[in-house]
């Protein structure tokens, strides 16, 4: 499965896995695609460090990526001065802070121990979080920087072009893609409605041809509902260049979930049980739908903050909740594709489902065309 | 483009056209696609009489089809009996014909005259009238019958494979796709999120093969997003037997819309101009978001009503800003693709870029695979 891109960046499939799971990213990348590290949720620049370590030693050379979470609008004071973190704490009004203490009390879930951290930090969100980030990662030979929300800042992008990193960017519409080019990126992933995480209003059926005629030349990646090889063969016919999955990693016997309550629901969802919504970061992010969400989605609650402060304010209930593996609370990011995600399987054995699919796919295809298959 | 479906109803092409203008249908089936007469705006069983007869003029021997919208729920009165228009007005509550009455009147919408009915009925939801065109509708050589709302009614399951007519139902889910076949029908069209008119929740990218798996081996047509040929490649390659594309045919040369400002709106129109509301029907029908979709889906707006209570509340209203093109309010049921539909062109120019479209996908999709093209 060879595109321009892939074969500019060496790898055998033009299939790029994001992951916030080294383990995950390194077998992306050894099973012959591209493994992508997600890195918001380090808060601590040396734990980036000592994960990047461990790919380098378990990724046989393959090449790799990093995705960092810029916001394109910086939170920062009148004055124009950054805002450390407890700056941005202190904006969140106390009704709201009520309003979840309230609601975890309502499920019971328990408080963390005294002194002990919130496992689940969105400061990664913040620019100067995300730089640090990314002082630690160019001393790696990473070969491609995404971002996922909006473009990154111009002296990043020139860093990046100087180490020979390429650099791309997530975008939901044609004129967000369009703004990503202006901004000099070199790829866009397209990220269709039916996506995990931040996304936008328009399928990937509809957004990924309209990407692709907006930037064009610059390569496209199909990214949201992508979790078998037909999925691919169909993004490949809409004009990318390659598919970006995420969700569908989730469930492989590599990731570290922290929790066999949150496998179990992976599992047994339906591609009908997510919800996009702004509980979790402040914008809308596609998620399983839980009590949580619906807390937070309903007429009467006390609405969603802006990011970053929706992300500070529910970090240590997104963590109790976890912790606890609160059932009817618990979720996480992901995408419609959920609905296919029904065992655990090793990345490398998924990867090559996803091969073997993409080829059945081409047959059938070519055999509707009447043109002789494989 | 051959399918074992396409086979089986003896067209060239594996793409199914659904429109409401009996000219657009006849140039489908003439282009070598299957054109599919939406009968819900017949009130009068003599003005579909007129047109199948128009239609088997024109058609050159070519087959064509029938859609009818049967909702599964009768709206009947509590003895079980079927229910008049009448009786079905005569529950729609005054505030909410209030709220129809102001909302005219902030734009300065015209009344229409004296005696002029309106033009815009959806009483074509109500059984017994889908029940008349169907009675108008087995005397023609039909090869395909349509449902747009949950399975047919066994009975018409039966008349229609009496007659040697296939029997195709939308479904926005592959728990629906399955209540279908356990209805016996012969097709399922897998109606996705980024769909014109009635459509659920999941994106074509992942429904299609989900419903594809699920009621195989029945052959699924793919519905939403569709309008090149880039887009029939990627939905056959996920398992569809062939497309449905309705939104596409609305800005042809041989739609007739009865409104320039509609058409100058559609050929303006993003893919993020439309919106999924029930301001329409009462049940969730992707349309152009307009002043009227707004109002109707504001926190303070009186709320929808169910089918078929808000389509009577709304079809004069529709009709007055229809007739009068009041701009702000003016919309269609449309999908995302509206952002493709940039001109006005012939049904057979549209039909032949699919087709080329198509050719070039596979092409290409070919190449990634390390196939050789044609």
């Amino acid at each position: 499965m060879q595109t321009e891109l892939s074969k500019q960046l060496g790898v055998e499939h033009a299939v790029f896995g994001f992951t916030p799971f080294p383990a995950v990213a390194a077998a992306i990348s050894r099973a012959g695609g591209f493994g992508v590290l997600g890195a918001v949720r380090y808060t601590a620049p040396e734990d980036l460090k000592r994960d990047l370590d461990w790919i380098e030693a378990h990724v046989e050379g393959r090449p790799y990526g990093l995705d960092v979470v810029m916001p394109a609008k910086k939170v920062e004071a009148p004055s124009g001065q950054a805002l450390s973190e407890a700056d941005v704490e202190a904006m969140i009004p106390e009704g709201h802070r009520q309003f979840v203490r309230d609601t975890l009390a309502k499920y019971g879930v328990p408080e963390l121990a005294e002194g002990e951290a919130s496992g689940w930090r969105i400061t990664g969100w913040m620019e100067q979080v995300a730089r640090s980030q990314l002082d630690v990662a160019f001393d790696y030979p990473i070969r491609l920087l995404a971002n996922a929300l909006g473009s990154p800042p111009a002296d990043i992008v020139a860093r990046a072009h100087e180490r020979g990193v390429l650099v791309a960017a997530l975008a939901g519409s044609a004129r967000h893609a369009r703004k990503h080019q202006e901004a000099g990126i070199d790829i866009v992933v397209a990220q269709g409605y039916e996506a995990g995480g931040h996304t936008g209003e328009i399928a990937s059926m509809v957004l990924t041809p309209e990407v692709v005629d907006a930037v064009d030349p610059l390569p496209v990646l199909a990214a949201g509902g992508i979790g078998s090889g037909r999925q691919i063969a169909a993004a490949l016919a809409l004009g990318a260049q390659g598919v970006w999955l995420g969700s569908l990693w989730l469930t492989t016997a590599e990731a570290d979930l922290h929790s066999s309550a949150l496998t179990r629901k992976l599992l047994a969802a339906g591609s009908g049980d997510t919800v996009r919504s702004r509980a979790l970061t402040g914008k809308p992010a596609r998620q399983l739908r839980t009590e949580w969400t619906d807390a937070w989605d309903a007429p009467d609650g006390p609405g969603t903050l802006p990011m970053p402060l929706q992300g500070l304010l529910v970090a240590e209930a997104v963590s109790r909740i976890q912790k606890y593996e609160v059932d009817p609370l618990l979720g996480t990011p992901v995408g419609q594709i959920v609905g296919r995600m029904n065992d655990v399987r090793s990345v490398r054995a998924v990867f090559d489902d996803l091969t073997r699919g993409f080829e059945q796919a081409v047959d059938r295809v070519q055999r509707i065309a009447g043109r002789s298959g494989q």
